[in-house]
């Protein structure tokens, strides 16, 4: 699939008719703005944007709340762009904690000189995405910074949502002998927004992989042996792996061969010396999961388009500490906590 | 009083020790400083680092969400910091709808360069915010863009909180006859803010009104006459009766020598062409009440230091459009909503 992407600088951007410092001061421009692009996108019973705060009805108990910064660049890549994607992120939040998402609020910091047709087709994709899982934008906030002080747009979402109760997950109910269980290949989604930067003079044509994980932790959640759940994102799979040793007190041992990696993406890596471990998905789950249901989760999701490409890859070993790679040719390495070689605005 | 300010490129803040994009890559970097600058502060028992959502116990129905960005520049002004201010920000806007705040997420986008100690200063600051009101933050999510690409630091604050369902403020059911309340002056937050600039080559001591308003809001609703809150921040009190004139469809009629305004702020708005109606307060509330109760509710703020400045200052007229100040010297002059003159990053 080739995608049509429109640079930033492109000259249809520049045609652009640029967001300007008075849509964010509180009057008229702003409030048409806000009626122009965001509320007519929107719309839904719950959203009053003559109100700054949405009043929602919460039937049962147990609310849970995540929140994420999105700053992603280019705003638009193959596979999604920044309004979808903070979308999906926060929703993915929601849902790795065993929540069905309901409610989301969105920040909107502008960059003077942003184009008013490029934020239209965002809030479009942002309203899309929502509407596709549902879940509804109730309340919001825009500013518009000057021109040099922002980064073309940043959005932030936070969501709220609701969990049955006893389906708490935590990484402290790991036990020796669990099963690691990944949704699909990893790294596709930094590879798709770096071959969109075209900063290393690399071409290509994978798609990010962002997308709600809602479908494969609905799955998950029917398997009483599951522990605790996470989208690999910033920091990509071994971050997440760090995180469950940290909280857990075991080690966790992958399996290089099992861990499923496009072609396109270790060839990436292989070119630019990354470790596609590392590397942020959008659209992926990892589930700790009680060993005998292990092979069960993994049949639930390869029985859905988000779970086609799952795989065991790993397990908790209560005998080493950190992150272990048991490599193909039957040696080891440990995988240490990332630290430099940042992708910043990767999301 | 006179403020010891850090200006954003003063000696002392060139040495501070730089945010860097490794801070916010999602590895050893990062969560160093998650645990070294903001849970250690933040600390709560529903704030769980190692997990990216809350999971949070409302034991009743409504449930009231607001979010907001902000930009303030400076990030230290006479009076309050960004830190604070994004507390009071989203805890006032919770408020000003009734409701009784109880839960923060926070956003953080850092640019690259940006002091560590000057963020930890702030976050201090946030926190000790949040722990006055109180209101926990439970989630959050921080991100460090390319130097040249952010404003130093953004912040985004989303609350949820509680509402007695019984008390659904809104200005649709603001009736004829109805009276305009104001809880102080307005206006001094955007001048303290363009005094701390120094761009006008004006110096002052003003502070800040930046401040939780809920001694106020929670005062006003044992007013069984109370139609609608509201607190005048961006547009100032000008933006605040243009939105009550839309929505419930009748005219505001002000009293021009009846509104609070400090000599400093009228000073530095007759010196720069500005309208005090149109600035920006941070702990100010605009209530609409049946006017038999007005002047109860406004004793009642008087009653309380943050009310000290209370005024009754307008009606709500059924008889014209718009929003019609009456002047001095028995004249009228029509109140425009507010057009250019940006003040960008004023909250």
């Amino acid at each position: 699939m080739i995608m049509k992407l429109t640079p930033d600088n492109s000259p249809e951007e520049e045609a652009d008719e640029p967001i300007g410092l008075p849509h964010g001061n509180g009057g008229r421009l702003m409030r048409e703005l806000i009626e122009e692009i965001f509320t007519r996108e929107l719309r839904n019973p719950e959203l009053d944007t003559m109100l700054d705060a949405a009043t929602l009805s919460y039937p049962h108990g147990t609310v849970v709340m995540s929140t994420d910064c999105f700053t992603v660049q280019p705003v638009e890549f193959p596979g999604g762009d920044i309004g979808s994607l903070a979308v999906h992120g926060t929703v993915n939040d929601l849902a790795v904690a065993g929540a069905e998402p309901r409610h989301l609020s969105l920040g909107v910091i502008i960059e003077e000189g942003f184009g008013r047709r490029r934020l239209a087709r965002i809030v479009d994709s942002l309203a899309a995405a929502a509407r596709a899982i549902p879940v509804r934008v109730v309340t919001g906030d825009t500013k518009v910074v000057p021109r040099g002080e922002g980064g073309g747009i940043y959005l932030i979402t936070t969501g709220i949502g609701q969990r049955a109760s006893d389906r708490a997950l935590d990484p402290r109910r790991i036990l020796p002998g669990d099963t690691i269980v990944v949704s699909g290949p990893v790294g596709d989604h930094a590879v798709a927004v770096m071959l969109a930067r075209g900063q290393f003079g690399l071409q290509g044509e994978l798609l990010s992989d962002a997308a709600s994980v809602l479908p494969l932790t609905r799955a998950a959640l029917a398997f009483p042996g599951l522990r605790f759940m996470r989208d690999p994102t910033r920091g990509g799979l071994a971050t997440v792996m760090h995180d469950i040793v940290r909280a857990c007190g075991h080690g966790v041992r992958l399996r290089t061969d099992d861990i499923p990696v496009r072609p396109a993406v270790r060839t990436v890596c292989d070119l630019l010396g990354y470790d596609p471990l590392y590397l942020a998905c959008e659209g992926r789950v990892v589930a700790i999961v009680e060993s005998t249901q292990a092979e069960a989760l993994c049949a639930a999701w390869h029985a859905l388009p988000e779970g086609a490409g799952a795989a065991i890859i790993g397990t908790i070993n209560a005998d080493e500490d950190g992150v272990t790679l048991e490599t193909a040719l039957g040696g080891e390495r440990i995988i240490e906590e990332l630290e430099d070689d940042p992708l910043p605005r990767i999301c």
